[in-house]
């Protein structure tokens, strides 16, 4: 991601003694949400390209909604709010806060305009600053604004993917602006790298900020495993097809098969086979496809077959989060989240807050998997080794990409990828 | 419909000498288009509310995409079009032009943004003056310029139910503008008018300008009828759905029936039950339930339905073009579209033109009701008596409504609305 | 349709004095529904294949809870209903009634058993005999019993059509039994007969029975016509396929082209192309082609395309009754029900009886279209040259074909069919 | 369940050795699916009641595919099948076997007829014995036959969930027969049993039978968490219900909210509140809802709901497989599955066999929630401690039901259930 679409890593940390210091990071974070839609016409921040995604003047008024919801309201003696209709249409899914406009359709709303949802921002942090004044240096305070800065952060990075899901299916193509990602350098041979396994603890330790599904840190028994060293490239996955990887049966989940044959799929999304080669749609517009790249906007179903032609497998999410914390791994946060093959679920002794925030995580855990790290999309100093990104298995349209791991620790692993399976067949 | 929605009637009408003025009206007419969406914002005309409805600026692009690909491709030497894309994404449905934009995804295109199709028109419009200068006086050229302006004030008035219905879904209300309706004198008591029946003619005569589906005129054999003076207001359909009308499966169509069942419907589209009575939605915005006015908005399942429970039926449009003929009726096209019980189909000896222009109309013709008359968003001077519209049977966004028939001409009609069945059931 | 299938058509009809001889009739009407399953299984006359169709056994139910229901319960002092569950089960459409079972779910009633639905129309009979005696004479029970023994012949039919499309789904290919259609003696050239038009007189005649959809008898002008000779043949068929005929969006109503495209339709229903040509299955199995026999088991859009196609078009059903009614035609009532471009509606001064018996017809008068004539499942003496069947556009599972009209009476029919549009394009 | 549906467990389960009593034990377990399907007629073995149920006749012919296409195939000398069709047909899920009848399609085939099914059964169980003299000693043989036997009686099961669900839909409430349940005891206080916690051994231990799914053995961690001693109870869920369980949002997974608003549920399947009370269809017809036994036929999302209300939540698997190991529960395996928290995934180090039984388990590890223990209607002897079951969370004709976990071993525990949490609202 260039730098008009993220934030210096060196300011957007939160500091850790949370001083006046995420009065600034509020502005900084609130800013950048701006710049974000700077290249969007009114008209493409008004228009939802399909339920899972909205509109990214939805996004501009939630994350304001978020703030003027649960800090304004409980702070602001006789709190009135800038616009009743408001509570109500950009309410995402909080039903302990009350009644919500249908997910469906928020497109729908051309009204409020995009000025007045800008004006809806400017009044909010005004209110807030305020706020700031008064009790910017009490602890309940200050987490429920970090709370409300990750928050925007993840919408930040949702603000992306929906307006290349919304740019992607005009024929026109479109480009966001600025490029997707930097041209990669030659991606190298895939390595393994081994770890013991045993007892590892899982899940966020300190005081800094984490989301409540990070929580408990607790203890976990990993098998001896093994990760690559590197995601899968867009030429690995080229391998992949011309090996006939979406005709196989035996490669896929019983679902995954179906799903691809119901629904035609033979690539990944925004992937494009045209006489002149494969291309791809990026924020950049239509390309060339880079197979040096990493692979990204691939479904879980596709990640676990590709992983199973390549005799290997997707890893745990504990594998992930203990060899990350050891950081001997390449592109663990700023290419594709990688999807994991461990179902979203409560850590032992979860247990959600009090009160309409404790809708935030824990009502999503069923039916959908766990991913790790951070993309090219996700804002510098959001994600965590601890982070914890689900998605259901036939989700596409965000920056998701594979990182391989095998059973086992050591020189067993030198069998090439994607070449046992094969001959075997 | 108020002034800033429609044009002087005088002046709208094509003059029968078609000389230098159809240039004239070329320009009023083009006009008008802008002038109708100016109450709206750049969100307003790119959302797509429902597959059956387009977004404005989609309306502003294809009706210019119809005089550049017929009259501007046929006469331009060296023709080029605008921007080549268009000819795919602003094309309906002729599938003799190539390929098209699927309807359903008309809302996706935020790209062209509204500007460039404003600049689209005023430069189809700069080179059909050009083509004026050269071809005004021909036959064929003229004749291709009315139908261009006949379809762009078909679109006109689909504009209107367009963002009527985009508007109603938003929970803000937002009034298009204006007002939808004069406020309605008393409508007074609906009397019968009978006609004798015998062998009528039915068509087009003449040599003004009539859409293809009007031809030829022929010979019908009617029997003697009766139909209602004025349209069937809001009091007398209130009085239908108090005396029970959506719950009594003997008054509909047995498709009908089902439909309202499973799309839970208990009034016409945009009503709204509340503590404080009855409201509708408008292009006004929310108003309080005119009883007065002629009923619009609803389905032919409905009007059929309505007409059983008054002990009489809808009138073929045989019957009406017959008794249009005469005009000795009230409301025959300024208030609302009337449901015929005459399904679409071609009239005997019917034939499409040659080419791409042969798929205007004959192609829908199934499964399709007619509508007689013209409503309160019709241009002035668009409709004839001979003008056939149509709809499936459960269309109700459009401006559509109920004028009652009898069997027989003469004094049994005396009959009250509504009371007889009910006596008997 | 073989003798097994057939009563002999001078037995069938009812015969005019109506005398001891109805009671006769009745008895052989309801053995012939009997001989009709003897081929099938309990297996076979329990499953539903589709919502439109249904089972066996549920035929055989429902045409005895008709004369339980319209007769019985009228005419039976203290009247008790056979089994009172079944009052709900096998109500087939009869909201006046009361309750009924969900059309979908017929298939799922394995209870009652078959043996006990043969019980059930074997009370009924014997209850039916006494009535009989008691008021065989009474003009009243005699229409009524005219009214189910016409009913029954329709479902007699039906047990044809949905056991045939039932046996198609099993990749067994099982036979029903016998033979479906004599072997055909060459078809002949298709001729051209040529009529008048002028004002026609339309509906039934006189006093034997006939459906209230028939009536009143009235007049409609025609203008002059054509109607060919004989229906259109497989032979004819395949040449509009190899023709192109399911990839010309030009030869299809809109709709229609939609509907083939959404279900990959390219040919008749139980038409299969094999290595070894085209076979088709049949109520005797799967069957190679017989080029000569009269096409079946098309839908309206097929009709309406293939004639496009032909350089002619659908007859309305006036232009068929008013030939049909001359008898100079072959193939009217034997062979297969013929597409009319006429929408199913009510004739001029149509009422529908008082009571549940009034929902037998006039709720279906919406989106469906009419066909004439009668078919090779059709019991002898069940239809009239101004019998009305109605299917919607879709329905291709019942023996309908395509008699082919033109426009004018006389030489310019020479033209032969499917060439010259063909030659045009 | 009664004795006519079960066998006894002295005599199902498989002997140690392995000897000529596998043998004796192949002819009581196929025996046994015929007494199964004794109370049933043809008509209720053919029909389908929905996608996921298969017909009583078709679960009878795909165990026997079952031993014709992995054991006769691979040891009789020129293998021909005793009817080439069925092995298309009877074909659950083996991609690599070929071909296979589409699964919704299943109900669709009334041919073969229930007796032939039966001929097919007779006919390989002779061509089994064949096997039993030349190849009963051998390892690999008795592994298929082992395999092939506990196949069996998992569609054992299924035909009693399937006919259920089939005797369900038909408005007659027929019985399967018998009686489905002991009459129950007072079920008693619920009380908890603590465990420890610390490393613990999952998986399938030493020689006997068992799925590749339970293999290989492993440790997980687990915290110290404690289990109810018994199973939920109608009257436990019944004050769920009556506290408004269904109408409180909080209470729910978001995807199973809006699951249960979508399908209007508010009951467990098969429940039924009349004026009278509550009362449940069973396989010996509707019955009185007996509050003191144990809960069947819920959702994980339901069960998921109720355990959130209780203050309590589902235990994991490897949770219910170490406390089951110690046996200090009450009805682990003789009255209802209990679903876990667990989402179904690869044990670490899972491999699937190779060929086409590889894909018996493992293609199924995803969007599925595993189920420990048995149910009344498992074949005694079939399950073991560490046996995984596992259907979607929206599945609920299966004999499913809840044990509640909560955190920690000890005192905390006192609390009581459904009591806090309603108490804080």
């Amino acid at each position: 991601m260039n730098d008009t679409r993220r934030l210096e890593g060196e300011e957007a940390r939160i500091d850790a003694d949370r001083g006046p210091r995420l009065r600034e990071h509020f502005g900084r974070v609130r800013a950048h949400t701006i710049d974000l839609v700077r290249p969007l016409s009114e008209e493409d921040c008004c228009v939802q390209s399909m339920p899972d995604a909205s509109p990214a003047k939805w996004h501009l008024a939630h994350t304001t909604w978020f703030f003027e919801t649960f800090v304004l309201e409980k702070y602001e003696p006789g709190f009135r709010p800038f616009m009743p209709a408001f509570r109500i249409l950009f309410n995402s899914y909080y039903n302990g806060i009350g009644e919500k406009h249908p997910r469906p359709q928020r497109g729908m709303l051309t009204r409020p305009a995009l000025y007045e949802v800008h004006l809806y921002r400017k009044r909010v942090n005004e209110r807030m600053e305020a706020m700031f004044e008064k009790h910017g240096h009490e602890e309940s305070f200050r987490l429920l604004v970090e709370l409300g800065l990750h928050h925007e952060q993840q919408h930040q990075e949702l603000i992306l993917t929906d307006v290349k899901h919304l740019l992607s299916l005009n024929p026109l193509k479109p480009p966001y602006g600025g490029q997707e990602r930097e041209p990669s350098a030659p991606a190298g041979a895939l390595e393994w790298t081994g770890f013991d396994g045993g007892i590892a603890e899982v899940g966020h330790d300190g005081n800094d900020f984490c989301f409540d599904n990070e929580l408990p840190r607790h203890r976990q028994y990993l098998q001896p495993y093994s990760l690559a060293s590197r995601l899968v490239t867009n030429g690995d996955y080229l391998r992949f097809i011309e090996d006939g990887g979406y005709n196989r049966p035996e490669l896929w989940l019983s679902e995954g098969w179906d799903w691809i044959r119901a629904n035609a799929l033979a690539q990944p999304l925004y992937w494009e086979s045209t006489d002149a080669g494969w291309s791809e749609f990026t924020l950049a517009g239509q390309r060339r496809l880079d197979v040096e790249r990493p692979l990204i906007h691939i479904s879980y179903f596709e990640a676990d077959a590709y992983a199973r032609w390549a005799d290997a497998r997707l890893p745990t999410e504990a594998e992930w989060e203990n060899a990350a914390a050891g950081q001997t791994l390449r592109q663990t946060a700023d290419e594709a989240w990688q999807w994991t093959q461990s179902s979203y679920s409560p850590y032992p002794g979860f247990r959600s807050p009090e009160g309409a925030l404790g809708e935030y995580n824990g009502k999503f855990m069923v039916n959908q998997y766990v991913l790790r790290g951070g993309s090219c999309a996700t804002p510098a100093g959001h994600t965590r080794t601890t982070y914890r990104n689900f998605f259901p298995a036939t989700a596409r349209w965000q920056f998701s990409g594979i990182r391989l791991a095998r059973d086992g620790s050591s020189s067993l692993l030198e069998k090439p990828v994607g070449a046992s399976r094969r001959d075997a067949a």
